[in-house]
């Protein structure tokens, strides 16, 4: 089987996933159709080629927050690789390196925060935080974010509850007996029944400055007066991102919320997007639309399902591959 | 099977009913496409979700002219719910009030208005009308419903004659003999050929309001036109309805009326909405463009197909979850 | 079988005509764009249904230029009838009659200008008229259906040449040997090849209006521009027609084109339309939108296919109830 | 197998031709949207069509570049005509000579410039360029076109790199041994790894004009700005195009492209379009909305698989005469 192109990947873990983790990834919430605009929506977006420009050096390098990347692709946090391939989190993390690009760490991983960071010394890894409950956990988690040397913090705004997936319900997903969410373990005992806490305002985003030093990136954001409120409580960036279409069904498709986005914001922080993002020329389109990077999410567990390590690096290649003949193609 | 969400309670009705009991709570008029369109057009809605919101305390509940109901759905007055469960709409009263919302009960009902009354005694009841052509026939149930307690009178505007559906045509769907129109008995008889009155006009409404003082709810707006008509005529409140598809094919989807007879009412009547709820966000939409509430028709009776009152139950559990999350969700 | 409505009638005709007539009456020029777009136009197209009106007397006929029908629907021009039924346009003709509405008869009938007449007597009926080059076979028709009794002349100018119908080209369609285009008997011969002429231009208007005092009615216009030159050359009639889609593929379909022709004809003259009237409510909207009376095409061959004479009348029977409901349940 | 329209061609190709040359000629770039969309969007544009006309006589012939053609539609350069009939480029000179039309030949054509052009001796050939990275190949290349009698150079300029075709790279798709790029031979293995040189710009324009006084074609201009910039380099023809389709995937359809490069070139040069073109009526309307011209890709390989020059001839003969039909019954 060639891998040629990104649903090649999704096949294959389609195929090779035990049905109960493949559902769980690729999961939406109600009836999917924020999900699948997620997709759909790039195709309406139409280029408008240019024509005899010399392409014939492309530059595709790109900064998030001042660090250099190879190109604007970086992988976004998702939770539980381990459900995808034995390494887990520890693939992601070498294969991010071995990329030259950024590693979103979900809390909900299945390889501690020390194991991802031992993974790949020196690569640039940034930690995904919910707000629990138990402000403590959240607090020591940043903390220990921190003391790894993760370089960024991204605050996930968008998940106050889980959101309705039909599938996992009638599976009754639950993380196998093996594996485990490492980095809240002692924590989670205690804040078992629903640990997340929805009360969470903008407010609490001068608490979670006050922890730490490293830049603040909320995800999330779909509309621009969250743009401006995530602006004026000084974070350093934005992602807009529906959550996948796992949390609100009926959200818009993230290509179609970037533009007001980008628009509120003004220059003043950096936007990126994740959603939907299955070829190259989608990167493109994000950054025409003026996000200054992107993210993957299912894509890179596809690849880790193949391959682990190797897999998603070739996933990574592809869409690099793609996004540079893309640019040259559109002049 | 897993009963996750509203569609799993139709495959379960539509595998289970007796082929005519299904189509005829099927059945839309003509080509279906008012009927399907109400389903449709709400997935051309889209949320613009906010985050970061205190979402930890969500208040659900709300009033229908005054009185409390648990949340914004309930159960719109539909026919024969002995073709769903043996108990018909004693099952359904019980079930609405169980759940501390209205239940409108039908004219055409298999059990009597003594019965439904008797069947949740306390429960929040309002009483569907049509006026026939023998007005003693409609003045008298208006009198014993509110004999009986039944707070609101739904007057259903929009059945002049009965819609073109096919299926109920080739299947020469009637009642089965051991089910009666308890409400009409003795009365039918005598109207038996077409027994509506196609001649009522708004000057009815006066007729009708010197009856009773129960509040007054027009049943079947579609349009700003007649929406300020009903205003005028001193109604308490409007529910925006193509009769779930099955009389004008060709009328506009229900959430599509709902702007311009919000807008045309100004807040001087409550305005409601039934058609095409399937899901929790569905009724987040129809509140975000203005309605109080909304009714479910078809869900209702998949729900006592399912397991009477027990299932109707379900039913309004899982809109009420739904709801909830989506609150939730959308900030 | 039960015949609820002109679907069935249409699956009817399909399964028991002859594959090649079937093609022949079903046939759109090349991809069928248009003739499937003069259907689709009508589900586009919504009611703002109204209430609360007395519709217990709903008066459904209408007037032909001062003649009354019962309906407004009468039968479209179409050839060949002796391929759905045997006797032919005779059947269509009586049909016609006995519902009390109009049939524009065809040149290329399959039974004489005669035998229509004689089978239908003091039936409305219009003479349907394409202009031959050798203008004494035109000349003649017109003043043989003048003679007949005939009161209008209905001249077809969207077929200078016969559009491009792929299966007839596959099937080798031709009228079987048994069947005769009777009204052109001994002419025929004389201009075989391309019998019509496609040199035919607005100044034959007076032409032809010098030979009959009948009142002449255009068919086959679909643009404002056209409308007027129709007006100003005196004609008493405009059918918006696209020739069932039969003839030039991507023209708009009549439902749309309908507007702009009434806006143009500003009631100078009265404006008919045919093309993809499938259900009582596409009368209503085509009514609604400034047409006077729609006519029917396929369907009442279907009709004819069906029963004959009878079929057709269960045809016309079915538009007229859904025709008069539609109108009741819209207000 | 009646062959009644370019579908029943292409279907007899996909049937007939070995799946490797069959996919190499249908692929699209990526998802192949933009393959797909030059054919949708034909769909979308609707006729006014005009009637009573006089379109007895229908002129089709048309100019290019000052030489007269028999109808507006040329050969567009397509590459490896062995692939689809062993005569190759030889069959299809021949097929565009006897119908006296233009044909593009390929600088990938597997027969040399000097056998196309004994193939046909007389016939109007414009010769379509490449800029290879050795400056050296491409100036003898229309030293040798010029010399042998092309009328015109057509620049393809939208092909810096080769657009992804998944279904090549998983066929591993290559140029059998037997078939040879004989317009390159020698010179291709200096260049062989990526040949073209994509650090072309409209400067290299200039170089171009000074090697011959053949008139240039620029073919790949999608937008105005590209348009302005072709006509101020002193081009005498512009094609609008996206190469199929195999280029970028998301670049617009080209008949939705036309419009605006029209607009834009206010008549200065002769702008041409390809891509899509499936029937008579399809050229109708991109004349109508500007085009002096359009050419033909993946039909005429259908031809040619048919029944090489005859199968090539046939496809131009139908579209011509679906052609004519078209403006006869548009008016």
């Amino acid at each position: 089987m060639a891998m040629v192109c990104l649903s090649d990947f999704e096949a294959y873990a389609k195929k090779y996933l035990p049905k109960i983790a493949w559902d769980f990834f690729a999961a939406g919430a109600d009836d999917c159709s924020t999900r699948d605009e997620n997709i759909l929506a790039y195709k309406r977006i139409r280029f408008r080629p240019r024509i005899l420009r010399d392409v014939s050096m492309i530059d595709i390098r790109t900064k998030l927050l001042g660090t250099d990347i190879s190109f604007p692709v970086g992988i976004a946090p998702t939770g539980f690789h381990q459900l995808a391939w034995p390494d887990g989190e520890k693939s992601t993390a070498r294969a991010a390196k071995a990329m030259n690009t950024c590693y979103v760490a979900s809390t909900y991983s299945t390889c501690s925060l020390e194991e991802i960071s031992a993974a790949a010394p020196g690569g640039l890894q940034w930690f995904q935080l919910y707000i629990h409950r138990n402000r403590e956990v959240s607090q020591h988690l940043v903390q220990r974010a921190e003391a790894l040397g993760f370089q960024g913090l991204v605050l996930t705004a968008d998940l106050p509850y889980t959101g309705k997936r039909r599938d996992d319900i009638r599976n009754g997903f639950r993380l196998p007996p093996h594996m485990k969410l490492k980095n809240l373990e002692g924590h989670f005992e205690v804040c078992k029944m629903n640990p997340l806490d929805p009360s969470v305002t903008w407010n609490d985003i001068y608490w979670l400055r006050s922890l730490t030093t490293l830049p603040l990136i909320i995800k999330g954001i779909l509309t621009k007066e969250d743009a401006e409120l995530a602006v004026r409580q000084g974070v350093q960036g934005i992602i807009v991102s529906n959550h996948g279409g796992r949390q609100l069904d009926g959200a818009p498709a993230t290509i179609d919320a970037l533009a007001e986005v980008v628009e509120a914001v003004r220059g003043r922080v950096e936007v990126y997007l994740d959603g939907g993002i299955r070829k190259g020329s989608d990167v493109l389109k994000a950054l025409a639309l003026g996000a200054k990077c992107v993210f993957i999410g299912r894509p890179a567990l596809w690849g880790l399902a193949y391959k682990g390590e190797e897999g998603l690096q070739d996933v990574l290649k592809i869409l690099q591959d793609e996004f540079r003949l893309s640019m040259a193609l559109a002049g």
